[in-house]
């Protein structure tokens, strides 16, 4: 039994079961300690971030933190992106990277680098386990570190000789800390501003899960406060009996308007609400400087107690919550013409099936597909919480292992895509039922509309260049074939239509490009 | 005028005049700013690995830094494992990264992240730019900082408002500082070492390059030594007319063999030999325990100098270097049977025109080609420094922007090419020259030896799902037809001889998929 064995058996040990994995020379014991624990289920993605993404998905999808498994230094930062969005979206995950032999770093070699400075760039937790010993120990503290906090980055460094030397014995990951709490006092300020005509109950996190958001709507039904969240929130519970939690706007001034005249705005699990982006001239944050903010519980607190705790101060613990209360279900009908975001957005709220899960990195095309599938079947919607583009496909991977039973929908843009598009091929390896809707504008678009919004003249010969993706343009259907996913080009929405009811009603995955 | 203008301004002054690019919304100003001067030639590539893997090849082939234009925190962190490969390789690389303006950081927005941490991963040099006014020369601090040394990563940050606010005048680069040199008395005692019979002149940086390392043969000539350098040398001269310099061998047992028994080795820019990784019970270094080892001048010092001092204090200035001291030039005819990596590089030494610039990512089938190459017309050799994958497609991008007179031949296993695939966008929007020879065995077969290297019992399930890249196979053929390059699948080598001449022979890029 060597240090790699301990770690495989205390992370099946403490619950984690899935490894997401990109593994190099240096991590091959412990590849072949996964090997002799078919227990572990490890799903091989050809680009450290189709790994990040997918461990990130993963967990908003279950709740559970998966292990990944990336090679060292160069490996690692490959990954960074997506653990950027994972953080950003307070998801757990836990990465294992491998490192040289102790003894080897003295050395200038090729692949020394810097592990531990790569990990503390995105990770709230890093170790790099000092020998054979320690890795059972270090692992079971990772997992727990993983969970800390509603979920966290936690990255334990395996040195080749930790990994190979002789140990023993496993550990189990004790539950996380608790998590602290606002006072009574708090709670009851808080209920009191959202009392006031117009105030506003600003939410983010796991209290968006479908499982709590319920108390969100009787706080609502006691109060007649607004729910709002991020533009971007992690997994937000849309359509038929969900919530009706608006979404904040993405541009700064409509962000402005959204939230024009509120009283009160309370925080719950949620970040004071800032522009996407800062612009020349114009306020760094969303909300109406006479609002009055009261940051109720930040994201690492206890949020989901803290919302039932307002609901109990409101004496709403036991309102019932009717269809009146949540969103209804309207039919769609099948668009005709040419493909819009808005024609897409019907044609979905028309066919999604109750349970879909939504990956959204859509960009520019986003925001009319939402507003055409406000009212169509339950679905989740998982956005692209730190704007690090590359996030759709590998996401739709996670996604779809945490949720076997469910369609996954992977609202993709073209440029976008192009970051992680190897996840294309771990869907066709894993056979997971991802449907991609591939929106090709063949550009930069949101590049296009910031050139736009921050008043710069119009793109001329080098900035064309640097924002339209055509000269050639991508082929996505053999860019999937590539991979082995079968796909089809639709250039109208009857083309549409037909190749999203065959999408949606096969076994696994299939990428519908549409030419906008 | 604005910062971002500043720069523009500055890195044309001081002669930095391509800029591989992959902009997001924090650096429309500076894209506005690069509008306004066509005389940068912008080059966009759809992934920021791409972006920084073309400049180190850039900087290997041409000698000039390039900028690079990456956007804030995971946009430069999907950059750093080819920023790693160039660090590696002494190559002077300058990263315009973009950043929320300053005002914003204080506030959660998706896209904050610890730009300066991400940077310091791989960077020599860093700055944030305090203001506008401050950008022109911190713009020129930074292309210094990318010179000097021989070549580092400079890497400057630039925040929003930097950008964007009023600013007058530009800098120039000051020349990089003097290099330290080995002193007199250093150079007399290497350059004794050296007489000892089976002596070892131990070279990496740019002393190989072409027009650097006739010094060398002198040496060789003087002395009788042998001339060595590391497998993974940044660009090594090969071919008709190049220095008989033996590639230490990649695995540990092998280099051992390689340096047994050398009385001394003498290390110009080049590091001390260690294993690529450590494998249990086996020693990290490469050389003998007996050999006596002076490490004359390291890469950042005056290596050109030195080599040049050591011939002069053997009297060896004025030495002739005939055709009879460098490699000959021997005819290959085209084999014929099953695909074989001696097979292509026996091809490749029929076929490949004087002046091919080779960009060696062919991993496990890179020995058997180097071999058979080895008496081919002259051609330069590219290696993956850092060992992070993903460099040979960028690279190839580079080093055919560094050098449209010449034909790029890139060896790439199928594998490793997986990680920047996008590269083959570029080449197919610039034209580029590049020969691509995509060797496809379906997995990662460096993985496969390495678990038998270090002894792991064979492959089971969970293990083969890590490392085979099959179920489903890779199409390489429409992988590249999706990018806009035309290719062709091979299964024996006639068929890979008609097609290697057919891509030798054509303009801009071809990609030839073998089946091994």
């Amino acid at each position: 039994m060597n240090g790699a064995e301990t770690l495989a058996d205390t992370l099946l040990a403490s619950g984690v079961t899935v490894c997401f994995a990109n593994p190099g020379t240096s991590e091959m014991h412990f590849v072949s300690a996964l090997d002799a624990r078919p227990e572990m289920r490890c799903i091989l993605c050809l680009f450290e971030g189709g790994v990040t993404g997918a461990a990130d998905a993963y967990f908003r999808m279950s709740g559970q933190v998966a292990a990944t498994l990336l090679h060292l230094a160069p490996g690692f930062a490959n990954g960074i992106a997506n653990l950027h969005n994972a953080r950003k979206a307070g998801s757990g995950v836990l990465n294992v990277m491998g490192d040289h032999a102790s003894y080897h770093l003295k050395f200038e070699t090729p692949l020394k680098g810097d592990t531990e400075a790569m990990s503390r760039t995105v990770s709230h937790w890093t170790r790099k386990a000092e020998d054979a010993g320690s890795v059972a120990r270090d692992g079971a503290e990772a997992v727990r570190a993983a969970r800390s906090a509603n979920g966290q980055i936690a990255t334990l460094i395996l040195p080749a000789d930790a990994a190979w030397s002789e140990a023993s014995g496993q550990a189990v990951a004790a539950p996380p800390p608790a998590l602290p709490r606002p006072s009574q006092d708090q709670i009851s300020a808080a209920a009191r501003a959202l009392q006031a005509p117009g105030a506003v109950l600003f939410l983010d996190g796991a209290v968006l899960r479908p499982e709590h958001s319920l108390w969100a709507v009787r706080v609502q039904k006691a109060t007649g406060c607004r729910l709002m969240t991020h533009y971007l929130a992690g997994r937000i519970p849309r359509g038929e009996g969900a919530p009706r939690i608006q979404r904040l706007s993405y541009r700064i001034d409509d962000a402005r308007a959204d939230l024009k005249g509120v009283p009160e705005l309370v925080l719950l699990g949620a970040s004071r609400p800032a522009g996407f982006f800062a612009y020349p001239g114009k306020p760094s944050l969303s909300e109406d400087p006479s609002s009055r903010v009261t940051e109720l519980c930040t994201a690492e607190m206890d949020t989901v107690w803290t919302l039932q705790a307002l609901s109990v101060e409101l004496g709403a613990e036991a309102l019932a919550v009717t269809p009146a209360d949540l969103q209804p279900y309207e039919p769609s009908s099948l668009p005709a013409g040419p493909i819009t975001p808005a024609a897409i957005g019907q044609a979905l709220a028309a066919l999604m099936p109750s349970g879909t899960v939504v990956v959204d990195e859509a960009i520019t095309a986003s925001g009319p597909i939402a507003a055409a599938t406000d009212k169509a079947r339950a679905h989740d919607w998982l956005n692209v919480t730190g704007g690090a583009i590359g996030f759709g496909l590998p996401a739709a991977v996670g996604a779809a292992v945490a949720c076997p039973d469910r369609r996954v929908l992977a609202l993709q843009a073209d440029g976008s895509a192009m970051y992680t598009l190897q996840s294309l091929w771990t869907m066709a390896r894993e056979e997971l039922d991802v449907t991609v809707v591939l929106l090709a504008n063949r550009g930069y678009q949101i590049l296009r509309l910031e050139m736009l919004n921050l008043g710069l003249p119009p793109a001329g010969g080098n900035a064309r260049r640097m924002v339209d993706v055509a000269g050639p343009e991508l082929d996505w259907v053999a860019l999937a074939k590539g991979h082995g996913v079968e796909a089809v080009r639709v250039t109208d929405m009857d083309g549409f239509n037909t190749a999203l009811a065959a999408g949606l009603g096969r076994k696994g995955p299939y990428l519908i490009e549409a030419v906008l």
